[in-house]
């Protein structure tokens, strides 16, 4: 796999061929982004932060899975509805850079509206 | 944008200059997909899946600015935890594959564990 | 089980009779409720709306068990967090009824900020 | 607001003065859930785990929104499918007194399937 460009029509495929564009709706496609984000979340959530960016073998396998999901969904979804996801990202991106100027947030995770 | 490869590294400089590196631990970083996966489905949230695919210009906006925000925080994690995303996908998609051969499941919306 | 009230007693029990607490900050609790919402939620991804509320036996089970987990662990944050969570649930119904007078919003499902 | 059953009673009747049954599909209910369930993480986000049991005022009554929010669909959607909350819960929390013997998990944060 190549670019996202690539996986977009690999999906399209998989889906086409199962017949399965029909419960390919934005509501259920956003579903499943959803229940797949819980199942990725579900990996870190009784581990203490500090040790949670060294997975053993097994465990990053389940969560490369995991993350993986997200991202077919997340593609899928944005076919449907003919979004271009790097445009997306890259418009969303200069969104948060005007939203968080560096210098005024620097080291700070409170979210902008509580400044 | 041009490949998920630039947005990681626009993601790693944008995090740098914030000094954020601190607050992506892997748990928080999937709590974030998690959080705008379900800003992403509350789009569709009351809608009935025939009408789903069909958005106005104001809707649509919105929806790409929450597909991009799932993106980025998944681009994100896995370069925390140093996993190639399309690999992952690649990998992922041919286990789907396998799990749910077209000839079984053709418009079958069921799960494979089901059948 | 007869109130939220014994429940929460018998939660606090449940979690100190096995030195949990340690782990019952409101963020692991906050993802947990997460983690079971989106289980619950998998169990009507890909049913069709018409058919949702008709289960049989083992799915309804199924059901039971995630719309528990969802209330045990809400009752649990909101007894770590000395929130009385009917009292809750009563100012948010005022606040609800305000927000969504009936002759207004009848047979409507958009969101109050659309109208 | 005395009990679950007091509050179901005042759902019911909530939706029925707003024609909103047809709304409450088990999936848009579930949907619902873990919206809610996302817009309660989301105070806890990016908070140390340390410091996140001890609320301001502010912060507090929008914590406490959020949770009733997550019982309300919880209590309907359970009426909906005619489930008694209170009884599931306590069933299921036999389960977990099974599945995680005091003795074997005391401050343990495994999850049981890896023992």
């Amino acid at each position: 796999m190549q670019s996202l460009e690539e996986l977009k029509h690999a999906l399209r495929a998989f889906a086409a061929e199962r017949d399965w564009e029909q419960f390919h709706s934005a509501k259920n496609l956003a579903m499943a982004i959803s229940i797949e984000s819980a199942e990725l979340m579900e990996h870190f959530q009784w581990v203490a932060e500090q040790q949670d960016l060294a997975l053993d073998a097994r465990r990053r396998e389940m969560v490369s899975d995991e993350l993986a999901d997200v991202l077919l969904y997340t593609v899928r979804l944005a076919d449907r509805l003919g979004i271009d996801l790097l445009e997306a990202a890259e418009r969303k991106m200069q969104k948060n850079a005007e939203r968080y100027p560096a210098a005024k947030v620097r080291g700070q995770s409170k979210k902008y509206n509580e400044y």
